[in-house]
């Protein structure tokens, strides 16, 4: 048995997971945002607790954070205001001292792909690419069943590919052109919000184009679009067999995949498209802590090889 | 000992290549391009069986060749005009039996980024990225001491990658807007071309922006920036720990690679670009025979675990 546990802006949530990668409970509370990371953390471990005395002891615990996260060093590298304090966060330092347990930690996309290629829509897949279209643009890469972290431990991400260079839209990254500023949730607000003067969210949007405005229709196919021109030039580098979308804009609305599609088939070379499916994330809410708890599985099939050789 | 070919469509390389990737000895001749396929193949193992009688048996030979080449099946997938007919040749199989020998093949760019990777600019380095900017642009990539294939056998090519979507140039492979069409050679002679009038290589232009023509610096200037820009997207996504260029355009001039520097530093992400380092090849000219010799070496030990087995 393994837990695995989700750090979101929002929410934290938590589970037991079994070796199948079931989720066999779970429980969740609000991210205690407006008092700090020590409250953040405590709750977390709180959760933990709470399922450990409801079903005995695991061997480890994995967590999903939002924000950078280097995995080798378990220290949150870089978080935004969502996540006040957690920049430079050592996360599994004082998380193994909360609970004393091995922790093994993730940023949450990383942990969600690593979820989807081993259990859900990526299974028997070699390269795989998780695109989580909601606020930001979030990603990740998993080749030959590891999760792809680069030379600074946090690569993987998608949102500052290129979309309009020098003259773009800016990105909160402080970047012109990335393609977070023409296609996530938050783009697709501003953009409409530009273009009608009126400030609504994503799921309103969705509505009114449900509805057939034409504005809300246009807003929300250009983002997908843009997205999936972006991902085309991606793949024909990258060549991945397959492309696993998720997220919060994907959920409330159902102009932007087609849109997306039709961008990428617009740039993927042939050879590349023909060999790449694009797919739904199967475990959704549920893939940040399952995949938290195959990274602790990792953690402590390293630390037996550990004892072995010692 | 190993012999390594390097097919282009100018030229035909071939080098006797001791263990330690040192290149022994090295003969070349003109792709016999009027004369098709078959005659090019023939050349090639003519090289060889040259080398053969001055240098006795050698283990394997590996080959690097101009276009899409699926190591795997040995076959060339795709080849334009520059070497005809080979759309589907079975090039491996063709060469083992003229040569009765093993023989590896894989597409030049691959194989030179294999030679740099391990014993070139890229030594010590786990995630490599190589672009070469030349009348096209090529890119490889190398992770964890291997060439990058994808799902399709022939990921890893850079150029394709987005630059400016939809309204953009007209790319070579028939899309719109690929860095191609802005950053190669060709994509230099055609802007400079459109911009004066006047139809003339990319060395010359590179002369006339030392002699401090306005047009030519600002074209090559454009040309590398827009890379850079394009590269540092790539760079916030795949977070290599070093980009290794080269390529006839870097050779002539010395405007691109500076303007390069700049457009990767103003799209990469700081993290992403302190762990990252922009170098030259090394191995220039040896680099595809060499990455072609060090396959070739794979491939004996292949048959050799095969056997192994047995």
């Amino acid at each position: 048995m393994l837990i695995g546990v989700d750090i979101g802006g929002t929410k934290i949530a938590a589970g037991v997971v079994d070796a199948d990668g079931r989720v066999l409970e779970r429980i969740q509370a609000s991210t205690p945002v407006t008092r700090g990371a020590e409250a953040i953390v405590t709750t977390a471990a709180e959760l933990v607790q709470g399922l450990l005395r409801l079903h005995g002891p695991v061997s480890a615990v994995g967590v999903g954070s939002a924000g950078q996260v280097d995995h080798e060093s378990g220290i949150v590298v870089d978080a935004n205001e969502n996540l006040p304090g957690f920049r430079g966060l050592p996360l599994r330092e004082r998380l193994e001292e909360l609970l004393q347990l091995p922790v093994a930690v993730e940023n949450d996309v990383k942990a969600a792909a690593l979820a989807e290629a081993q259990l859900g829509a990526g299974r028997g897949v070699r390269q795989m690419l998780l695109v989580m279209v909601g606020t930001g643009i979030g990603g990740a890469l998993v080749l030959d069943g590891k999760v792809y972290r680069g030379a600074s431990g946090v690569a993987g991400e998608l949102g500052h590919l290129l979309f309009r260079p020098e003259q773009g839209r800016l990105c909160p990254c402080g970047r012109r052109g990335c393609i977070e500023g023409y296609a996530s949730g938050r783009a697709i607000m501003e953009i409409y919000a530009e273009e009608s003067g009126r400030s609504i969210d994503v799921a309103t949007i969705a509505k009114r184009a449900r509805d057939g405005e034409t504005l809300a229709r246009e807003v929300l196919t250009q983002a997908g679009r843009a997205l999936g021109l972006t991902l085309g030039g991606l793949v024909n580098t990258l060549g991945p067999e397959a492309i696993v979308l998720g997220g919060g804009v994907l959920q409330v609305e159902e102009l932007y995949l087609p849109a997306l599609e039709y961008g990428l088939q617009m740039q993927a070379l042939p050879v590349m498209r023909r060999s790449c499916t694009v797919r739904r994330m199967e475990l959704v809410h549920d893939a940040v802590l399952i995949g938290a708890s195959l990274l602790a599985k990792e953690r402590t099939e390293d630390g037996r090889r550990g004892q072995a050789a010692d």
